[in-house]
């Protein structure tokens, strides 16, 4: 009984840990379960066995991710308490202080809204014929990457309070070299080139009304390594424990043009049917298809020189004067 | 800034609370908002605004309920940070000594599982013919009145782990009288004897074979005042701060047989379709609405003797000897 007591008093602190943008959780469990256990086995190894905490992991994705699949889905309980956050990780979601671990992986490339200019056509900006920034005029480029920085701004902000004093977060940013050689290789921003120049070519085909690709751009970008830094070390909230390039480690997975394709199907399809109906899906991907095929590039992943940048930060204690 | 930052300290514990229960929040969202505006109305009212705390509500239900239509139902966010909690409440879902407002209502009948011995034919508990224990054998009764008492410890087994020395929890449980006169009033439990009733009509009929009747039961449980007082204070770990009969709110909301059928249709027919399929709902609820109208009884929902039990429960300190 006060053998009891006393592990519950030791235990009265739980640690939290979230992962913003965990889709429906196949990537996140994983991730999880190795930051669960890195912590417990710490305290294992520093002979605290006893306080080893309560663990809470909160899986956050937008109001619209299929928490349903994410719960039914789950691996087999014990380790840690599940909790689902819906909301945009550009704003507040958890109490103030409360978070002990952040993580974030192949999410934070999503913009909270596609810069407005880009789609103004009284703008020096808009970004008339095309459907992403790669490639475009400097004003494009520049809202894109305007839009980028705001919203790690404010997802660092947003975290910046949750975040206990001390707390840590682990960010994974898809990201592109400040400069690659085209005829030898690419990256994520080639991919969706392409798409968007196969929206064009169906575009002038006829399949649908041209002003359809002016007023749809893609919400995501991809900065370069130091673009990246700048904006985080603009944040007076956090010190930078550590930041590496990483080669992508999912393209080895994508053996060919085909596997490609699908991926980028997968990923971007309920977003694209948004906007351009159903009908055009099997046509756009076929034609997104043969348009790699026609590239030697594209049957070589390593080839691909998207990056993935991870970044360790570690939350300031909030000072007084 | 050093405003800012005092405010941060002082804020630094949020208030936690949790709907066990709370399916797809439509009545969860309006208890969870007055009990939030009554804490910070309480930080007002003792001049202490600026220790408001940060709030965080669990929303919790089991893994299949429908979390995706809870969260896109959420009302104007700002008063709390909203999370969702799949599991079993009879098991612990939240971190140790984590939680300081528990509430649950109209959920704490369901059983965790039908009472093994009643779908037993080598047991004296088999129920069959029947599917529920209202008006069964004595053994029948038993088995469900243990399974309710081994559930309900349950939950508060796993609660008063979760709640911090001190915490609240707040329970509407739906029960019944310790007598009422069947020839001019009825209960929830006469409503599920009658829908028994026509799935035993039906079967006789030859719509599907009896040993469905005998292979099926419904898990819920309606205590006495008595029976759930005597389970609440065999637990060492609360203290029972009140304890109040209410009539039960939401009968007047139906107004007769058919808009009773409805409801009941509309709560149990998942459950009644995973054993007996789709085919003979429309037929099932037919049969009920019409034995519903035989009886003057069920046209007046002052004849409805259900009640609701109010429990407020504190949670009593850690003890040490």
């Amino acid at each position: 009984m006060v053998e009891k007591g006393l592990i519950a008093m030791l235990r009265t602190h739980p640690t939290r840990i979230a992962d913003f943008g965990c889709s429906t959780g196949r990537n996140s469990f994983a991730a999880m379960q190795i930051i669960v256990e890195a912590i417990k086995r710490k305290f294992e190894t520093d002979g605290k066995v006893m306080q080893i905490p309560d663990f809470q992991v909160f899986f956050n994705d937008k109001v619209t991710n299929d928490f349903n699949t994410l719960f039914s889905s789950l691996p087999p309980q014990g380790l840690y308490h599940v909790t689902g956050v819906p909301g945009s990780f550009h704003s507040r979601l958890l109490p103030r202080a409360s978070l002990h671990f952040g993580y974030s992986c192949f999410s934070l490339h999503w913009l909270s809204e596609v810069p407005k200019a880009v789609l103004d056509n009284t703008s020096p900006a808009w970004n008339s014929g095309k459907v992403h920034y790669f490639g475009a005029r400097r004003e494009v480029c520049e809202e894109y990457a305007n839009q980028y920085a705001k919203d790690i701004k404010s997802f660092l902000d947003s975290r910046a309070e949750e975040l206990v004093p001390g707390g840590l977060m682990a960010l994974l940013v898809p990201a592109v070299p400040a400069s690659w050689n085209p005829n030898s290789a690419y990256t994520v921003l080639t991919e969706v080139y392409h798409l968007g120049s196969c929206l064009v070519d169906m575009a002038k085909k006829g399949r649908f009304y041209e002003d359809k690709i002016d007023s749809f751009n893609y919400s995501v970008y991809f900065p370069v390594p130091q673009e990246l830094k700048a904006i985080i070390e603009k944040s007076d909230n956090y010190i930078m424990e550590r930041m590496e390039i990483l080669d992508n480690p999912g393209k080895r997975s994508l053996t060919g043009p085909k596997e490609r394709a699908s991926y980028l199907r997968a990923v971007n399809e309920g977003m694209l049917v948004n906007h351009f109906g159903t009908e055009i899906m099997d046509e756009l991907f076929d034609r997104y298809t043969k348009k790699l095929k026609a590239s030697p590039l594209f049957s070589d992943p390593n080839s691909d020189k998207t990056i993935l940048i991870f970044v360790l930060l570690q939350r300031k204690p909030i000072m007084f004067f």
